[in-house]
């Protein structure tokens, strides 16, 4: 059964089989909301979908149930109230390990069909999927809706045809036949079983609830094995849609649903403990340094894929296009408040100012035409309520405050707080830029998550690269950018970035912005600078999940 | 150039290719010492060279030179007074890190020919490395040939091919196009760099020291990283000559010879400031527990691929092939003393005896065939001494006489020493077999390295194959075997296998052996239990190597 799901779905398996190898455009899932695509009434029976979880208990019928737990409090200051099963995290592991088995013997085309089938499934649950993500995380609606749903499911099916790739090319048996000179030849027959390492948890985040769950949560599954999704306190709802769908399709295929399961953690405590026990075999995490930093300390049973903080950054040298460039870092700065983990922090400007097609502008230049550019673009509050969303925590709000105040920097735009008439308690704030000189490191030197950023004077261009570099290799960062239109700058922030392993994007002005990060074809993170030990998604991020295990004997 | 070395080296590399996809038998370099292949003066040419570094220093022209050290005892007993650049470990690592860049651009095709041209000068080095082997190693000269030239060069090649699979896969570069709708598409360039994640250390053993230095060695470099090769101290002689054929063919093809460099260590500390240094990134260990688990535990900046201590076993519960299952298991616990990571420590027999071909035989009875079968092998000393070869360490002539004296179990097959007219001085030691109970954990439940092996009486079969399961989920196995006529015990054997995740050799009684693991072919290792947490090879033994670096720009 579940290799028909294989041939029900090839097409999509094997588009994204073309697009990890050729790394183009393609996606399987469209990210535009259009009733042609989803269905006419899509999006009302989202919502309506979305809106029957509220103030409800979400029933998973999972074993070791203790309790209900709830307490997500949405950025848009809605009431929520949904209570989700609280359960022993021993019998969790447990009955993922049990179900283990019968997994691996569906074999690497029986595990990449059902997988295919619960993306499909995802994909039709788009609109519900992105309610939960908008209410929970605080993104505007479209950006829930294609960060939360298509986007993350093509992350999802990303992580599988890199999972299928690898599994497809260990061949299920072979028989070995060494010649003996004169003699009959020796001959053997092998056999080659592809096992899942053990339990893996998936350490979901406040921000990106599918988005960054989808890789990992994919990635294990699609290599045989069971998967404990933890979501971030304050955003279960994605998680615990998305675990529902699963453990649906894996029981009518067959398979234990207990293969995936959601654990609701009551205290740190049991996180701890989940996460060191010994039968759980890879963690995947996307969140701060202090509790990645302590699963990479503790968690040594584990293969532990961390996506931590980082300080992104960009480096002006010139443009031949200064309005486009003011616009486009506008959008980057201001889209989802810059609660994005690829959102830039640092922009580095010579101080002796830049060339631009309209004349040198000086470092204060820069500055002012910034702010003026990010303060133009959310001029109109239908655009800046559906870009900013809401700040999703409390701690955010905390140091936007704290760059308020002057106490980290020249304010060169302060953040105003804006009023969503739809959503008279959300927290809508507009992003914070600062000034300040490349030597005050302590400032802008670390992650100050949200929408503040730095405007950061430095001696030159050359400065600005080494100091971009420096950067990147001792605190980390998911993306960099350049403008300059000189090939020499670009060859040298180029071979910069080989060696602080970071992407780069150069002289972004259009439509395509920094802090985007396409499935397929952009790599997430590179795996070698601090920010991130491992990328969404190549051979690495799948090849450790499985092993091979062998027999042989004579023919 | 080194693109030219590729396709010198076409059929190889596409040969290689073809064999880790279908993993039936293949060779790239002849395993028999026949002149028609390595020449008719290979033989003599070999011995030559081999005697040209005795009582010489070993020139390598590395940077850092601060002295000499030798200091190598060959187990043969014979002098070898090789001396070997001691070189700062701090200069090698800038060395190797300076050399990076030209070796990343030579890109995936330039840095795959020059391994494969390397290897096959390696390859027409086999006699004078296999001398050096033997002499270092104390393993019989056909072993010393086999394991420490061709064999050793096979599972080198199986890691390029395995580096180059992946590395291929990633596109140089990509046009992105996305549709808009009515609009003009988005349409981006991106380049993909392959980027080294740094310095890699490799950390030979006493007793293999090409066969398991090669596939981290080459894995490395192949994925574009420097390479500093820390040798055991006691086999210097064989990584010294690869060091400097490597460095020979670097130079040659206008690659900085620095990129791979030999580390001899005069002190414990240098090597720990060596593998704990912020620009190693990947660190390949074989050995024991006690420096492995200190690499995993300190070595946190780098990826640790760590072989360590297991304990092989094999169950016993019927066989319809006695005298031959006695055979092959007499071959396996004598060759090289069995000082291999392979070799079989605990032998598990049901305490009601086993049904063979030949009627049932007692527990006592397989204890004393197996000694029969052992000693009768072992009879003609041409035989014995070719197979046994030499006691490498002090350590292991400890562990004999202590098992010999009856401490560890009772004695079934004394050790003797036997005297080698050819090597008077060297040590030469046949197995010792001791017979204990189930419950004697203490015995036989942690590595015995040597020629010292355990026939466990277990309750029965059920209870052997439990027994194996729990040994190798807590203490690990490269290799596990059972003997059974029943397929219900083969099935239990075979899951139980795939949950400890280890290889099964079913039923050996011909010219294969439990110990042997053939490239291409057998995954060594499944990375999966304490005795390895990696394979060679695999995708995930090359992938997490290096990362892709890739820029973007508006086309």
């Amino acid at each position: 059964m579940s290799v028909q799901l294989l041939e029900k779905h090839r097409a999509t398996l094997d588009g994204a089989l073309n697009a990890i190898h050729t790394r183009g455009y393609w996606s399987a899932y469209n990210e535009m909301p259009s009733p042609k695509t989803y269905g006419e009434t899509a999006a009302e029976d989202g919502k309506q979908a979305f809106d029957a979880h509220l103030g409800r208990q979400f029933a998973l019928n999972q074993p070791g149930l203790t309790g209900w737990l709830g307490g997500e409090q949405s950025p848009y200051g809605i009431e929520l109230n949904v209570q989700y099963p609280v359960c022993d995290h021993e019998a969790l592991i447990a009955a993922g390990q049990q179900a283990m088995t019968g997994w691996q013997k569906a074999g690497s085309e029986g595990r990449t069909g059902i997988c295919l089938e619960i993306l499909d499934r995802l994909n039709k649950q788009s609109f519900e999927l992105a309610h939960s993500v908008m209410m929970t995380t605080g993104q505007g609606w479209m950006m829930a809706f294609q960060a939360g749903a298509p986007h993350a499911q093509d992350r999802g099916l990303e992580a599988v045809a890199y999972a299928y790739r690898e599994m497809k090319f260990v061949p299920g048996e072979t028989t070995w036949e060494k010649p003996q000179g004169k003699n009959p030849p020796l001959v053997m027959k092998k056999h080659f079983e592809l096992v899942g390492h053990g339990v893996g948890v998936v350490v979901g985040c406040g921000t990106f609830p599918t988005w960054n769950t989808y890789p990992g949560l994919f990635a294990a599954l699609a290599t045989g094995n069971a998967v404990i999704v933890k979501p971030h306190s304050n955003a279960i709802l994605p998680a615990a849609i998305t675990v529902r769908t699963i453990r649906t399709v894996l029981a009518e295929n067959g398979i234990d649903p207990n293969l995936v399961t959601l654990c609701v953690a009551d205290k740190r405590e049991t996180t701890q403990k989940l996460v060191t026990h010994p039968a759980v075999k890879s963690i995947d995490f996307t969140g701060g340094n202090v509790f990645g930093q302590w699963l990479i300390d503790n968690c040594r049973q584990a293969r532990v894929y961390a996506e931590l903080a980082g300080v992104n950054n960009i480096v002006i040298d010139s443009t031949d296009a200064y309005k486009p460039m003011l616009r486009n870092l506008a959008f980057t700065l201001s889209l989802y408040s810059g609660q994005m983990c690829t959102t830039s922090q640092a922009i580095f400007v010579p101080a002796g100012g830049i060339e631009t097609e309209d004349g040198h502008k000086s470092y204060d230049d820069v500055c002012a035409d910034l702010a003026r550019a990010v303060s133009g673009f959310l001029s109109k509050p239908e655009v800046a309520l559906a870009v900013l969303g809401a700040v999703q925590s409390a701690d955010t709000l905390k140091r936007i405050n704290e760059a308020d105040s002057g106490a980290l920097g020249k304010v060169i735009l302060a953040s105003t707080k804006l009023d969503n008439p739809d959503f008279p308690k959300s927290e809508v704030r507009t992003p914070v830029l600062l000034a300040c000189d490349a030597a005050d490191e302590k400032a802008y030197m670390e992650e100050r998550f949200g929408p503040i950023s730095f405007i950061v004077k430095v001696a030159d261009t050359a400065a600005a690269i080494a100091l971009s570099e420096r950067i990147i290799a001792t605190h980390g960062a998911l993306t960099a950018g350049i403008y300059s239109t000189k090939a020499d700058v670009l060859d040298a922030m180029t071979a910069a970035t080989m060696r602080s392993k970071v992407a780069l994007s150069i002289n972004l002005t259009g439509g395509v912005f920094v802090n985007q990060s396409a499935a397929y074809s952009d790599y997430h993170g590179t795996g070698g600078n601090p920010a991130a030990n491992a990328s969404y998604a190549d051979a690495a991020f799948v090849a450790n999940r499985f092993c091979v295990v062998q027999r042989r004997y004579h023919v």
